[in-house]
Protein backbone atom coordinates (compact mmCIF):
# COMPACT_ATOMS: atom_id res chain seq x y z
CA UNK A 1 0.00 0.00 0.00
CA UNK A 2 1.76 3.44 -0.64
CA UNK A 3 1.24 6.36 1.39
CA UNK A 4 -0.28 9.04 -0.81
CA UNK A 5 -3.58 6.23 -0.74
CA UNK A 6 -3.70 6.11 3.06
CA UNK A 7 -6.26 6.41 5.28
CA UNK A 8 -4.88 6.79 9.27
CA UNK A 9 -7.88 6.86 11.88
CA UNK A 10 -5.84 8.15 14.82
CA UNK A 11 -7.79 7.57 18.20
CA UNK A 12 -6.56 9.98 20.89
CA UNK A 13 -5.40 13.77 20.75
CA UNK A 14 -2.45 14.69 22.99
CA UNK A 15 0.87 14.98 22.28
CA UNK A 16 1.54 12.04 20.47
CA UNK A 17 -1.41 11.37 18.62
CA UNK A 18 -1.53 14.83 17.44
CA UNK A 19 2.16 15.02 16.54
CA UNK A 20 1.77 12.06 14.73
CA UNK A 21 -1.55 13.36 12.84
CA UNK A 22 0.72 16.40 11.68
CA UNK A 23 3.92 14.62 10.72
CA UNK A 24 1.26 12.02 8.40
CA UNK A 25 0.28 14.85 6.88
CA UNK A 26 2.85 17.51 6.33
CA UNK A 27 5.68 14.24 5.86
CA UNK A 28 4.78 11.25 4.76
CA UNK A 29 1.60 13.14 2.71
CA UNK A 30 -1.00 10.35 3.65
CA UNK A 31 -4.41 10.61 2.21
CA UNK A 32 -6.60 11.27 4.74
CA UNK A 33 -6.15 11.57 8.81
CA UNK A 34 -8.98 11.13 10.75
CA UNK A 35 -8.95 11.91 14.61
CA UNK A 36 -11.27 10.36 16.95
CA UNK A 37 -11.59 12.38 20.33
CA UNK A 38 -14.11 12.32 23.38
CA UNK A 39 -14.99 15.89 23.21
CA UNK A 40 -15.43 17.90 19.93
CA UNK A 41 -13.01 21.10 21.06
CA UNK A 42 -10.23 18.47 20.61
CA UNK A 43 -11.21 17.95 17.28
CA UNK A 44 -11.66 21.61 15.70
CA UNK A 45 -8.07 22.63 17.66
CA UNK A 46 -6.70 19.53 15.84
CA UNK A 47 -8.05 20.69 12.36
CA UNK A 48 -6.82 23.94 13.12
CA UNK A 49 -3.34 23.01 13.79
CA UNK A 50 -3.40 20.69 10.89
CA UNK A 51 -2.87 17.26 12.67
CA UNK A 52 -6.37 15.84 11.55
CA UNK A 53 -7.97 16.52 8.01
CA UNK A 54 -11.62 15.21 9.82
CA UNK A 55 -12.46 14.41 12.88
CA UNK A 56 -15.21 12.12 14.91
CA UNK A 57 -16.68 11.51 17.93
CA UNK A 58 -17.87 8.41 17.01
CA UNK A 59 -15.31 5.59 17.74
CA UNK A 60 -16.59 3.41 14.93
CA UNK A 61 -17.40 5.44 11.94
CA UNK A 62 -13.96 6.87 12.98
CA UNK A 63 -12.45 3.90 12.94
CA UNK A 64 -14.49 1.54 9.50
CA UNK A 65 -12.71 3.30 6.88
CA UNK A 66 -9.24 3.02 8.37
CA UNK A 67 -6.13 1.09 6.59
CA UNK A 68 -4.29 2.29 9.55
CA UNK A 69 -5.59 2.53 12.84
CA UNK A 70 -3.04 4.38 15.41
CA UNK A 71 -4.47 4.12 19.60
CA UNK A 72 -2.81 6.79 20.93
CA UNK A 73 -4.08 7.10 24.61
CA UNK A 74 -2.92 5.59 27.74
CA UNK A 75 -1.96 2.18 27.72
CA UNK A 76 -4.76 0.79 29.85
CA UNK A 77 -7.42 2.58 27.57
CA UNK A 78 -5.25 0.88 24.80
CA UNK A 79 -6.20 -2.92 26.57
CA UNK A 80 -9.95 -1.39 26.74
CA UNK A 81 -9.97 -0.17 22.68
CA UNK A 82 -8.20 -3.16 21.18
CA UNK A 83 -11.16 -5.92 21.14
CA UNK A 84 -13.73 -2.81 20.58
CA UNK A 85 -11.98 -1.47 17.95
CA UNK A 86 -10.75 -4.79 16.16
CA UNK A 87 -14.18 -5.60 15.37
CA UNK A 88 -14.71 -2.70 13.76
CA UNK A 89 -11.98 -2.62 11.41
CA UNK A 90 -12.06 -3.35 7.64
CA UNK A 91 -10.84 -6.33 6.56
CA UNK A 92 -6.76 -6.26 5.38
CA UNK A 93 -6.29 -3.14 7.49
CA UNK A 94 -3.33 -2.95 10.26
CA UNK A 95 -4.04 -1.90 13.85
CA UNK A 96 -0.83 -0.17 15.83
CA UNK A 97 -0.97 2.14 19.09
CA UNK A 98 1.71 4.24 20.73
CA UNK A 99 1.45 2.66 24.57
CA UNK A 100 4.57 3.11 27.04
CA UNK A 101 4.58 -0.67 27.57
CA UNK A 102 3.77 -3.59 25.26
CA UNK A 103 3.72 -7.35 26.74
CA UNK A 104 -0.33 -6.57 27.60
CA UNK A 105 -1.02 -4.83 24.80
CA UNK A 106 0.72 -7.78 22.21
CA UNK A 107 -1.26 -10.01 24.85
CA UNK A 108 -4.28 -8.51 24.04
CA UNK A 109 -3.81 -8.19 20.15
CA UNK A 110 -3.27 -11.93 20.19
CA UNK A 111 -6.95 -12.44 21.38
CA UNK A 112 -8.40 -10.43 17.65
CA UNK A 113 -9.18 -12.61 14.72
CA UNK A 114 -6.70 -13.64 12.66
CA UNK A 115 -7.96 -11.85 9.93
CA UNK A 116 -6.68 -8.83 12.00
CA UNK A 117 -2.60 -7.58 11.20
CA UNK A 118 -1.67 -6.33 14.78
CA UNK A 119 1.72 -4.77 15.65
CA UNK A 120 2.24 -2.77 18.90
CA UNK A 121 3.95 0.50 18.85
CA UNK A 122 5.74 2.96 20.90
CA UNK A 123 8.05 5.68 19.49
CA UNK A 124 10.25 7.14 22.28
CA UNK A 125 9.56 10.70 22.05
CA UNK A 126 7.50 13.52 23.09
CA UNK A 127 7.83 15.64 26.25
CA UNK A 128 5.51 15.86 29.47
CA UNK A 129 3.03 18.54 28.63
CA UNK A 130 -0.06 17.16 27.99
CA UNK A 131 -2.41 17.60 25.23
CA UNK A 132 -2.50 19.44 21.62
CA UNK A 133 -0.88 22.56 23.01
CA UNK A 134 2.24 20.32 22.70
CA UNK A 135 1.87 18.96 19.64
CA UNK A 136 4.94 19.29 16.87
CA UNK A 137 5.22 18.39 13.85
CA UNK A 138 8.60 17.52 14.43
CA UNK A 139 8.28 15.14 17.64
CA UNK A 140 8.87 11.77 15.80
CA UNK A 141 12.55 13.37 13.98
CA UNK A 142 15.08 10.91 14.53
CA UNK A 143 13.21 8.95 17.39
CA UNK A 144 13.35 4.94 18.12
CA UNK A 145 9.82 3.63 17.26
CA UNK A 146 10.05 0.34 18.81
CA UNK A 147 7.50 -2.15 16.85
CA UNK A 148 6.70 -5.71 17.84
CA UNK A 149 4.46 -7.85 15.67
CA UNK A 150 1.83 -10.26 17.25
CA UNK A 151 2.20 -13.76 16.24
CA UNK A 152 1.75 -14.54 12.44
CA UNK A 153 1.96 -10.54 11.10
CA UNK A 154 3.40 -10.82 7.71
CA UNK A 155 6.45 -9.75 6.88
CA UNK A 156 4.97 -7.31 4.53
CA UNK A 157 2.74 -5.75 6.82
CA UNK A 158 5.38 -4.75 9.25
CA UNK A 159 7.54 -3.47 6.07
CA UNK A 160 4.57 -1.67 5.56
CA UNK A 161 4.42 -0.17 9.15
CA UNK A 162 8.07 0.63 9.02
CA UNK A 163 7.54 2.54 6.17
CA UNK A 164 5.39 4.90 7.71
CA UNK A 165 7.50 5.24 11.17
CA UNK A 166 9.95 6.02 8.51
CA UNK A 167 7.81 8.96 6.21
CA UNK A 168 7.20 10.40 9.76
CA UNK A 169 11.21 10.89 10.44
CA UNK A 170 11.46 8.61 13.32
CA UNK A 171 13.85 5.02 13.11
CA UNK A 172 11.40 1.72 13.67
CA UNK A 173 13.53 -1.03 15.90
CA UNK A 174 11.74 -4.52 15.82
CA UNK A 175 11.87 -6.54 18.84
CA UNK A 176 10.14 -8.66 21.47
CA UNK A 177 7.62 -7.47 23.94
CA UNK A 178 9.33 -8.78 27.16
CA UNK A 179 12.82 -6.89 26.11
CA UNK A 180 10.63 -3.87 24.69
CA UNK A 181 9.31 -3.45 28.29
CA UNK A 182 12.37 -4.35 30.22
CA UNK A 183 14.39 -2.12 28.64
CA UNK A 184 11.91 1.06 29.15
CA UNK A 185 11.60 0.10 33.02
CA UNK A 186 14.99 0.88 33.49
CA UNK A 187 15.68 4.21 30.65
CA UNK A 188 12.04 5.89 30.78
CA UNK A 189 10.17 4.32 33.89
CA UNK A 190 12.74 4.45 36.39
CA UNK A 191 13.44 8.15 35.71
CA UNK A 192 10.13 8.81 36.33
CA UNK A 193 9.41 7.23 39.42
CA UNK A 194 12.98 9.09 40.80
CA UNK A 195 11.63 12.01 39.09
CA UNK A 196 8.29 11.95 41.03
CA UNK A 197 10.81 10.85 44.60
CA UNK A 198 12.33 13.44 44.08
CA UNK A 199 9.89 15.89 44.67
CA UNK A 200 8.42 14.80 47.36
CA UNK A 201 11.42 14.39 49.15
CA UNK A 202 11.97 17.99 48.16
CA UNK A 203 8.45 18.66 49.45
CA UNK A 204 9.19 16.68 52.75
CA UNK A 205 12.48 19.10 53.06
CA UNK A 206 10.17 22.17 52.11
CA UNK A 207 7.46 21.24 54.72
CA UNK A 208 10.58 21.52 57.48
CA UNK A 209 11.92 24.93 55.94
CA UNK A 210 9.98 26.52 52.78
CA UNK A 211 13.30 28.25 51.67
CA UNK A 212 14.00 24.61 49.55
CA UNK A 213 11.39 25.39 47.15
CA UNK A 214 12.97 28.97 46.60
CA UNK A 215 16.77 27.08 46.10
CA UNK A 216 15.78 24.74 44.08
CA UNK A 217 17.54 25.59 40.24
CA UNK A 218 18.70 24.05 37.43
CA UNK A 219 19.62 20.79 38.73
CA UNK A 220 16.20 20.34 39.98
CA UNK A 221 14.18 21.17 37.78
CA UNK A 222 15.36 19.28 34.73
CA UNK A 223 15.58 15.96 37.50
CA UNK A 224 12.32 16.87 38.14
CA UNK A 225 11.05 17.26 35.02
CA UNK A 226 9.21 14.43 33.93
CA UNK A 227 7.11 14.39 37.51
CA UNK A 228 4.79 16.73 35.65
CA UNK A 229 3.85 13.85 33.05
CA UNK A 230 0.06 13.06 33.05
CA UNK A 231 -0.70 10.63 35.89
CA UNK A 232 -3.20 8.76 33.31
CA UNK A 233 -0.44 8.10 31.22
CA UNK A 234 2.15 7.83 33.05
CA UNK A 235 0.33 5.75 35.68
CA UNK A 236 -1.01 3.47 33.59
CA UNK A 237 2.99 2.14 32.12
CA UNK A 238 3.66 1.55 35.62
CA UNK A 239 0.87 -0.27 36.21
CA UNK A 240 1.01 -2.24 33.31
CA UNK A 241 4.87 -2.73 33.86
CA UNK A 242 5.15 -3.64 37.65
CA UNK A 243 7.87 -6.42 38.00
CA UNK A 244 10.56 -5.20 35.38
CA UNK A 245 9.94 -1.17 37.29
CA UNK A 246 10.04 -3.32 40.57
CA UNK A 247 13.51 -4.88 39.33
CA UNK A 248 14.79 -1.13 37.82
CA UNK A 249 14.21 0.29 41.28
CA UNK A 250 15.85 -2.37 43.09
CA UNK A 251 19.16 -1.87 40.52
CA UNK A 252 18.61 1.56 41.50
CA UNK A 253 18.84 1.60 45.35
CA UNK A 254 21.54 -0.80 45.22
CA UNK A 255 23.79 1.51 43.68
CA UNK A 256 22.50 4.75 45.56
CA UNK A 257 23.44 3.02 48.67
CA UNK A 258 26.57 1.98 47.42
CA UNK A 259 27.50 5.60 46.71
CA UNK A 260 25.81 6.79 50.17
CA UNK A 261 28.32 4.39 51.93
CA UNK A 262 31.19 5.27 49.36
CA UNK A 263 30.75 8.83 50.35
CA UNK A 264 30.93 8.02 53.78
CA UNK A 265 33.63 5.87 53.87
CA UNK A 266 35.59 5.63 50.82
CA UNK A 267 36.15 9.00 48.89
CA UNK A 268 38.46 7.75 46.60
CA UNK A 269 35.85 4.94 45.17
CA UNK A 270 32.88 7.48 45.49
CA UNK A 271 34.64 9.93 43.08
CA UNK A 272 35.72 7.26 40.41
CA UNK A 273 31.96 6.44 40.49
CA UNK A 274 31.05 9.72 39.92
CA UNK A 275 33.21 10.32 36.86
CA UNK A 276 32.33 6.63 35.63
CA UNK A 277 28.89 8.19 35.32
CA UNK A 278 30.05 11.47 34.14
CA UNK A 279 31.46 9.64 31.26
CA UNK A 280 28.89 6.75 30.24
CA UNK A 281 26.62 10.24 30.23
CA UNK A 282 28.73 12.53 27.94
CA UNK A 283 29.43 9.43 25.85
CA UNK A 284 25.19 8.71 25.66
CA UNK A 285 24.54 11.95 25.10
CA UNK A 286 27.48 12.32 22.06
CA UNK A 287 26.08 9.21 20.24
CA UNK A 288 22.55 10.13 20.54
CA UNK A 289 23.54 13.42 19.09
CA UNK A 290 25.24 12.01 16.40
CA UNK A 291 21.90 10.11 15.29
CA UNK B 1 31.72 52.26 48.28
CA UNK B 2 29.95 52.77 44.79
CA UNK B 3 30.05 49.78 42.04
CA UNK B 4 31.86 52.38 39.81
CA UNK B 5 35.10 52.92 41.46
CA UNK B 6 35.13 49.16 42.06
CA UNK B 7 38.05 46.52 41.71
CA UNK B 8 36.84 43.44 41.58
CA UNK B 9 39.46 40.23 41.73
CA UNK B 10 37.94 36.61 40.18
CA UNK B 11 39.67 33.90 40.96
CA UNK B 12 38.61 30.69 38.61
CA UNK B 13 37.40 31.31 35.32
CA UNK B 14 35.22 28.36 35.03
CA UNK B 15 31.24 29.08 33.58
CA UNK B 16 30.61 30.64 37.38
CA UNK B 17 33.34 32.81 37.39
CA UNK B 18 33.31 33.86 33.95
CA UNK B 19 29.66 34.86 33.44
CA UNK B 20 30.15 36.43 37.10
CA UNK B 21 32.55 38.68 35.68
CA UNK B 22 30.71 39.33 32.23
CA UNK B 23 27.73 40.53 34.57
CA UNK B 24 30.25 42.63 36.55
CA UNK B 25 31.49 44.21 33.64
CA UNK B 26 28.13 44.75 31.68
CA UNK B 27 25.36 45.33 34.10
CA UNK B 28 27.07 46.53 37.38
CA UNK B 29 29.68 48.64 35.07
CA UNK B 30 31.99 48.08 37.78
CA UNK B 31 36.04 49.98 36.96
CA UNK B 32 37.74 46.89 36.47
CA UNK B 33 37.64 42.93 36.66
CA UNK B 34 41.17 40.92 37.07
CA UNK B 35 40.74 37.41 36.45
CA UNK B 36 43.42 34.71 38.28
CA UNK B 37 43.52 31.65 36.24
CA UNK B 38 46.07 28.94 36.02
CA UNK B 39 46.61 28.71 32.35
CA UNK B 40 47.51 31.81 29.48
CA UNK B 41 44.80 30.75 27.27
CA UNK B 42 41.99 30.82 29.92
CA UNK B 43 42.92 34.70 30.56
CA UNK B 44 43.06 35.40 26.83
CA UNK B 45 39.35 33.69 26.37
CA UNK B 46 38.11 35.33 28.78
CA UNK B 47 39.18 39.08 27.87
CA UNK B 48 37.73 37.82 24.06
CA UNK B 49 34.34 36.39 25.78
CA UNK B 50 34.10 39.95 27.91
CA UNK B 51 34.54 38.43 31.39
CA UNK B 52 37.60 40.16 32.26
CA UNK B 53 39.82 43.44 31.72
CA UNK B 54 42.82 41.89 32.43
CA UNK B 55 44.16 38.79 33.47
CA UNK B 56 46.77 37.28 35.88
CA UNK B 57 48.34 34.00 36.56
CA UNK B 58 49.54 35.30 40.12
CA UNK B 59 47.95 35.00 42.74
CA UNK B 60 49.28 37.53 44.74
CA UNK B 61 49.52 39.66 42.31
CA UNK B 62 46.01 39.03 41.42
CA UNK B 63 44.45 39.75 44.55
CA UNK B 64 46.43 42.72 46.16
CA UNK B 65 44.01 45.58 44.59
CA UNK B 66 40.80 43.83 44.60
CA UNK B 67 37.97 45.95 46.33
CA UNK B 68 36.16 42.73 46.26
CA UNK B 69 37.57 39.13 45.95
CA UNK B 70 35.33 35.96 44.55
CA UNK B 71 37.01 32.71 44.60
CA UNK B 72 34.58 31.11 41.97
CA UNK B 73 36.50 27.55 42.21
CA UNK B 74 35.67 23.74 43.81
CA UNK B 75 34.79 24.05 47.04
CA UNK B 76 37.64 22.08 48.32
CA UNK B 77 40.06 24.47 46.40
CA UNK B 78 37.96 27.59 47.91
CA UNK B 79 38.77 26.28 51.42
CA UNK B 80 42.60 25.91 50.69
CA UNK B 81 42.65 29.95 48.81
CA UNK B 82 40.85 31.44 51.56
CA UNK B 83 44.09 31.66 54.08
CA UNK B 84 46.05 32.67 51.13
CA UNK B 85 44.37 35.04 49.58
CA UNK B 86 43.55 36.24 53.14
CA UNK B 87 46.73 37.26 53.81
CA UNK B 88 47.35 38.92 50.74
CA UNK B 89 44.68 41.19 50.67
CA UNK B 90 44.31 44.90 50.94
CA UNK B 91 43.08 46.64 54.05
CA UNK B 92 39.19 47.13 54.04
CA UNK B 93 38.41 44.96 50.96
CA UNK B 94 35.36 42.10 51.00
CA UNK B 95 35.96 38.34 50.53
CA UNK B 96 33.38 35.94 48.92
CA UNK B 97 33.05 32.78 47.40
CA UNK B 98 30.60 31.02 44.54
CA UNK B 99 30.99 27.33 46.58
CA UNK B 100 28.01 25.16 46.71
CA UNK B 101 28.50 24.21 50.15
CA UNK B 102 28.94 26.61 53.50
CA UNK B 103 29.50 25.19 56.51
CA UNK B 104 33.75 24.62 55.49
CA UNK B 105 33.76 27.84 54.25
CA UNK B 106 32.48 30.15 56.76
CA UNK B 107 34.30 27.74 59.15
CA UNK B 108 37.72 28.52 57.21
CA UNK B 109 36.98 32.39 56.69
CA UNK B 110 36.23 32.28 60.98
CA UNK B 111 39.84 31.42 60.97
CA UNK B 112 41.04 34.51 59.09
CA UNK B 113 41.94 37.78 60.98
CA UNK B 114 39.07 39.90 62.26
CA UNK B 115 40.48 42.96 59.99
CA UNK B 116 39.12 40.72 57.16
CA UNK B 117 35.47 40.91 55.71
CA UNK B 118 34.50 37.39 54.55
CA UNK B 119 31.00 36.46 53.48
CA UNK B 120 30.46 33.55 52.11
CA UNK B 121 28.52 33.35 49.01
CA UNK B 122 26.37 30.50 46.51
CA UNK B 123 24.37 31.58 43.80
CA UNK B 124 21.99 28.88 42.58
CA UNK B 125 22.58 28.80 38.55
CA UNK B 126 24.77 27.63 36.44
CA UNK B 127 24.26 24.19 33.94
CA UNK B 128 26.96 21.15 33.96
CA UNK B 129 28.48 22.48 31.26
CA UNK B 130 32.40 23.51 32.18
CA UNK B 131 34.65 26.27 31.66
CA UNK B 132 34.64 29.51 29.81
CA UNK B 133 32.64 27.89 26.85
CA UNK B 134 29.62 27.73 29.03
CA UNK B 135 29.31 31.76 30.52
CA UNK B 136 26.75 33.67 29.87
CA UNK B 137 26.35 37.47 30.65
CA UNK B 138 22.44 36.17 31.97
CA UNK B 139 23.60 33.29 33.92
CA UNK B 140 22.71 35.25 37.46
CA UNK B 141 19.76 36.68 35.97
CA UNK B 142 17.00 36.15 38.34
CA UNK B 143 19.26 33.46 40.42
CA UNK B 144 18.71 32.71 44.07
CA UNK B 145 22.05 34.13 45.48
CA UNK B 146 22.76 33.16 49.17
CA UNK B 147 25.41 35.10 51.35
CA UNK B 148 26.24 34.03 55.12
CA UNK B 149 28.31 36.68 56.72
CA UNK B 150 31.02 35.64 58.95
CA UNK B 151 31.09 36.54 62.58
CA UNK B 152 31.25 40.15 62.89
CA UNK B 153 30.80 41.36 59.43
CA UNK B 154 29.36 44.92 59.83
CA UNK B 155 25.78 45.40 58.23
CA UNK B 156 27.08 47.94 55.70
CA UNK B 157 30.07 45.17 54.09
CA UNK B 158 26.81 42.86 53.49
CA UNK B 159 24.50 45.65 52.04
CA UNK B 160 27.41 46.90 49.83
CA UNK B 161 27.87 42.52 48.81
CA UNK B 162 23.99 42.77 48.36
CA UNK B 163 24.28 45.91 45.78
CA UNK B 164 26.42 43.75 43.80
CA UNK B 165 24.13 40.83 43.65
CA UNK B 166 21.30 42.86 42.84
CA UNK B 167 23.27 44.38 39.56
CA UNK B 168 24.45 41.63 38.55
CA UNK B 169 20.71 40.53 38.52
CA UNK B 170 20.24 38.14 41.38
CA UNK B 171 18.55 38.17 44.48
CA UNK B 172 19.94 38.01 47.49
CA UNK B 173 19.37 35.61 50.76
CA UNK B 174 20.91 35.87 53.72
CA UNK B 175 21.00 32.68 55.94
CA UNK B 176 23.22 30.86 57.91
CA UNK B 177 25.67 27.77 56.70
CA UNK B 178 24.03 24.66 58.17
CA UNK B 179 20.60 25.79 56.93
CA UNK B 180 22.16 26.31 53.72
CA UNK B 181 24.22 23.19 53.30
CA UNK B 182 20.71 21.62 54.16
CA UNK B 183 18.56 22.80 51.84
CA UNK B 184 20.80 22.75 49.10
CA UNK B 185 21.16 18.86 50.32
CA UNK B 186 17.86 17.99 48.91
CA UNK B 187 17.33 20.46 46.17
CA UNK B 188 20.85 20.19 44.60
CA UNK B 189 23.07 18.06 45.76
CA UNK B 190 20.48 15.03 45.82
CA UNK B 191 19.49 15.14 42.09
CA UNK B 192 23.33 15.38 41.34
CA UNK B 193 23.42 11.70 42.93
CA UNK B 194 20.34 10.86 41.75
CA UNK B 195 21.25 11.94 38.01
CA UNK B 196 24.69 9.90 38.78
CA UNK B 197 23.17 6.46 40.05
CA UNK B 198 20.43 6.63 36.91
CA UNK B 199 23.33 6.67 34.78
CA UNK B 200 24.91 3.71 36.43
CA UNK B 201 21.64 2.08 36.72
CA UNK B 202 20.62 2.57 32.90
CA UNK B 203 24.53 1.23 32.53
CA UNK B 204 24.17 -1.62 34.23
CA UNK B 205 20.68 -2.67 31.63
CA UNK B 206 22.68 -1.78 28.85
CA UNK B 207 25.63 -4.40 29.65
CA UNK B 208 22.99 -6.96 29.51
CA UNK B 209 21.18 -5.32 26.75
CA UNK B 210 22.72 -2.72 25.16
CA UNK B 211 19.50 -1.83 22.96
CA UNK B 212 18.99 0.03 26.59
CA UNK B 213 21.23 3.42 25.50
CA UNK B 214 19.36 3.61 22.40
CA UNK B 215 15.91 3.51 23.69
CA UNK B 216 16.67 5.95 26.55
CA UNK B 217 14.81 9.61 25.46
CA UNK B 218 14.23 12.52 26.59
CA UNK B 219 12.97 11.46 30.59
CA UNK B 220 16.63 9.88 30.65
CA UNK B 221 18.02 12.85 29.02
CA UNK B 222 16.60 15.51 31.11
CA UNK B 223 17.09 12.96 34.69
CA UNK B 224 20.28 12.39 34.40
CA UNK B 225 21.84 16.02 32.59
CA UNK B 226 23.42 17.01 36.03
CA UNK B 227 25.17 13.55 35.97
CA UNK B 228 27.54 15.14 33.02
CA UNK B 229 28.69 18.12 35.36
CA UNK B 230 32.60 18.38 35.97
CA UNK B 231 33.45 15.82 38.97
CA UNK B 232 35.94 18.30 40.14
CA UNK B 233 33.39 21.00 41.36
CA UNK B 234 30.55 18.18 42.29
CA UNK B 235 32.83 15.82 44.06
CA UNK B 236 34.18 18.81 46.10
CA UNK B 237 30.22 19.60 47.64
CA UNK B 238 29.42 15.88 48.01
CA UNK B 239 32.59 15.71 50.19
CA UNK B 240 32.05 18.31 52.11
CA UNK B 241 28.32 18.16 52.43
CA UNK B 242 28.48 14.38 53.96
CA UNK B 243 25.84 14.47 56.53
CA UNK B 244 23.12 16.68 55.11
CA UNK B 245 23.70 14.44 51.67
CA UNK B 246 22.78 11.34 53.57
CA UNK B 247 19.91 12.49 55.20
CA UNK B 248 18.47 13.66 51.83
CA UNK B 249 19.76 10.16 50.50
CA UNK B 250 17.77 8.98 53.34
CA UNK B 251 14.29 10.56 53.32
CA UNK B 252 14.12 9.62 49.13
CA UNK B 253 14.84 5.81 49.36
CA UNK B 254 12.55 5.54 52.00
CA UNK B 255 10.14 7.54 49.27
CA UNK B 256 10.99 5.24 46.59
CA UNK B 257 10.58 2.28 48.43
CA UNK B 258 7.23 3.40 50.13
CA UNK B 259 6.09 4.37 46.33
CA UNK B 260 8.01 0.77 44.48
CA UNK B 261 5.23 -1.30 47.84
CA UNK B 262 2.20 0.61 46.63
CA UNK B 263 3.09 -0.04 43.05
CA UNK B 264 2.93 -3.93 44.07
CA UNK B 265 0.13 -3.44 46.57
CA UNK B 266 -2.06 -0.71 46.27
CA UNK B 267 -2.21 0.99 43.32
CA UNK B 268 -4.62 3.66 44.69
CA UNK B 269 -2.15 5.25 46.76
CA UNK B 270 0.80 4.51 43.97
CA UNK B 271 -1.69 7.10 41.63
CA UNK B 272 -2.37 9.43 44.66
CA UNK B 273 1.33 10.00 45.41
CA UNK B 274 2.23 11.03 41.67
CA UNK B 275 -0.48 12.99 41.31
CA UNK B 276 0.50 15.08 44.52
CA UNK B 277 4.06 15.31 43.24
CA UNK B 278 2.80 16.27 40.00
CA UNK B 279 0.85 19.18 41.57
CA UNK B 280 3.66 20.35 43.55
CA UNK B 281 5.84 19.88 40.42
CA UNK B 282 4.07 22.49 38.48
CA UNK B 283 2.78 24.16 41.47
CA UNK B 284 7.00 24.92 41.31
CA UNK B 285 7.68 25.82 38.29
CA UNK B 286 5.11 28.17 38.05
CA UNK B 287 6.25 30.41 40.64
CA UNK B 288 9.39 29.58 39.85
CA UNK B 289 8.99 31.22 36.29
CA UNK B 290 6.65 34.05 37.91
CA UNK B 291 10.20 35.58 39.33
Amino acid sequence: MILQDLTVSLVGLGQMGGSLGMALRSRARVKRVIGVAQRPEALEQAKVLGAIDEGTLDLASGVKDADLLVLATPVREILRLIPEVGARMKPGAVLTDLGSTKVDVLQTMEGLPLSITAIGGHPLCGNERPGLEATSVDCYLDAPFVLIPRKGTSPESLAFLESVVVAVGARPIVIEAGRHDRLVAAVSHLPYLLACALVSAAGEAASRDPLAWELAAGSFRDTSRVASSSVAMAGDFCLTNREAIAGAVRSFQTILSRMASELDSDPAAFLSGLERARRLREKWAQEKEAK
